[in-house]
């Protein structure tokens, strides 16, 4: 077994190369410009986790992971073209650096090269793995397209926004996991607990990463703290906020989005602390580690062989905030 | 056997329905939207005139048809918004209609909704098609950039303009057909006759398009004649022009494309004509055509199967120009 540190290491030198032709490089160099700019490598690195979970790392978990990882740069590469961003990684995005329709052209080849990666696999698993990568992309698809529909609406409900997160990044944690699972040869059963534990985890994150983004550590949290707030983001917060304040407090809310004074920032988190929305995000983010934590401990294989990922989870889910 | 026109109502009542979910409609009308415009359909009928020139037509055929045509219409979406097309078919495009980042969108879900209808055939030939089809898309993305590549340059050989098309337009052509002989049960050398005398169809229909924006019938063209030159597009046979007219002719062509007189196109068709640039583009189109019937020529199976390949290049391919 191989903590998530260990197999970052281990996928991160298996995964460093050029994954690209030298020809057309007008084409492939920007394709693998955006592999360079690094990360945390978190899904493919679940995509192994959750293949040691039952099983010594089959060579197939390694095509798997690389076809994951491919997949999440082309979403990444796309969409940035669609939220115009400038900048990912601290560098120019693709599309800033080769302009929008080479960008859009990179990404469509990543993707066929993700494909490229999953049919390396031995034959056995492949129709299975396409078929939940195959769901698992469509629904990250829908879940851009409604974050951008809901970019136009002033009314999105709780459920409506968290079906929208759960598509558009939970379901790609949760599918790594799975597909390593379905290559470690593991039923039905366990394949659905730790889709799910996969599913809660990333819904857990992104309550966190909403949560700091409004009362993180300047210090530590790495962005602008209210970042989100400046470009009127609809989050887990802001979305509760409306729900739950009183009229007065939400015209306030309404009106700063309208109006974008010099202090939006403080005076929303006066409001969130008024209507306790960090209590309430905190207990969110809570319950979700701990549906996450109960479908881990409901695969059925000994709880010795669970340390990494239980490990994995509270690293991500930093429970002192 | 059927001829192109059965296979092609054939596929149209197989293909003709909706082939996404009602929900997330933002996403799916817009990619449902093209699929409505129509088409000919040559690439999936191809798909089906490659299987049944081996054997009955199988039931996989149609998924890999259906597979295909999603593909082009993909790239058709993606193409044109990197061309800021504002038409198609006669009909708004789908970014034109829907917005760019919809479009894009709707692209990267037709492009996996192709891999899904891959992913219905029987087990055994998927390891073989999904190679196929990867290697033809990342060769459709290669030649989409190379074309953009070539608009930024002064000179460009033909054989650089004829690897672009190649890739471009033809080799989805030749793999639709490889793709039914595969399934077909073919062998190695027929899959790969039937893949060449797509390949070289494909660029010969390629120069009578040119050849047709020149030098087609006004009232049966259907486009603008001399759209090419108007919009100096590079083509078969501008490219010629530039490598065989004399120092002053040349001169006069590039000095036509940077002034864009009122009178250019009728000034580039003299110079065409002067060269001989029609009759060229004539021996050109029936050189790829006789090349590639040979290939047809060359498939071991009996003359009369390949009746309806046969039909369908001098169909494309019109010998009365």
């Amino acid at each position: 077994m191989h903590t998530f540190i260990e197999l970052s290491k281990i996928f991160e030198e298996n995964f460093n190369t050029r994954h690209f032709p030298e020809h057309t490089a007008s084409l492939y160099d920007p394709a693998q410009y955006i592999l360079q700019l690094g990360g945390k490598r978190v899904r493919p690195v679940c995509v192994l986790m959750g293949n040691e979970l039952f099983d010594e790392i089959d060579n197939d978990a390694y095509h798997a992971a690389a076809g994951i990882e491919l997949f999440h740069n082309f979403s990444l590469i796309h969409d940035d073209i669609m939220d115009k961003a400038p900048v990912r990684r601290g560098m120019p995005t693709v599309h800033a650096k080769y302009g929008e329709s080479t960008a859009l052209l990179a990404g469509d080849v990543m993707l066929v090269k993700a494909y490229e990666y999953l049919n390396k696999m031995k034959a056995g698993h492949l129709q299975k793995v396409l078929q939940l990568f195959n769901n698992t992309a469509k629904a990250v698809c829908e879940g851009q397209q409604l974050d951008m529909d809901f970019e136009k609406l002033d009314n999105v409900s709780l459920d409506e926004y968290l079906h929208m997160i759960t598509l558009k990044t939970s379901v790609l944690l949760a599918a790594s996991l799975k597909l390593g699972a379905i290559l470690g040869g593991t039923g039905e059963r366990n394949q659905q607990h730790i889709y799910e534990f996969g599913k809660d985890l990333g819904i857990a994150f992104q309550v966190q990463d909403d949560y700091l983004d409004a009362f993180g550590d300047p210090s530590t949290f790495g962005k602008q703290v209210g970042g989100d707030i400046i470009a009127n983001k609809k989050t887990f917060l802001m979305i509760h906020a409306l729900e739950v304040a009183d009229d007065a407090s939400k015209a306030t809310l309404q009106k700063l989005m309208i109006d974008n004074p010099a202090d939006k920032v403080e005076r929303v988190l006066q409001i969130y602390k008024d209507c306790h929305i960090d209590d309430w995000a905190k207990e969110l983010k809570e319950k979700y580690l701990q549906t996450a934590l109960q479908h881990l401990q409901d695969i059925a294989v000994t709880e010795k062989r669970k340390g990494p990922l239980k490990e994995l989870a509270l690293f991500l889910i930093d429970r002192n905030h």
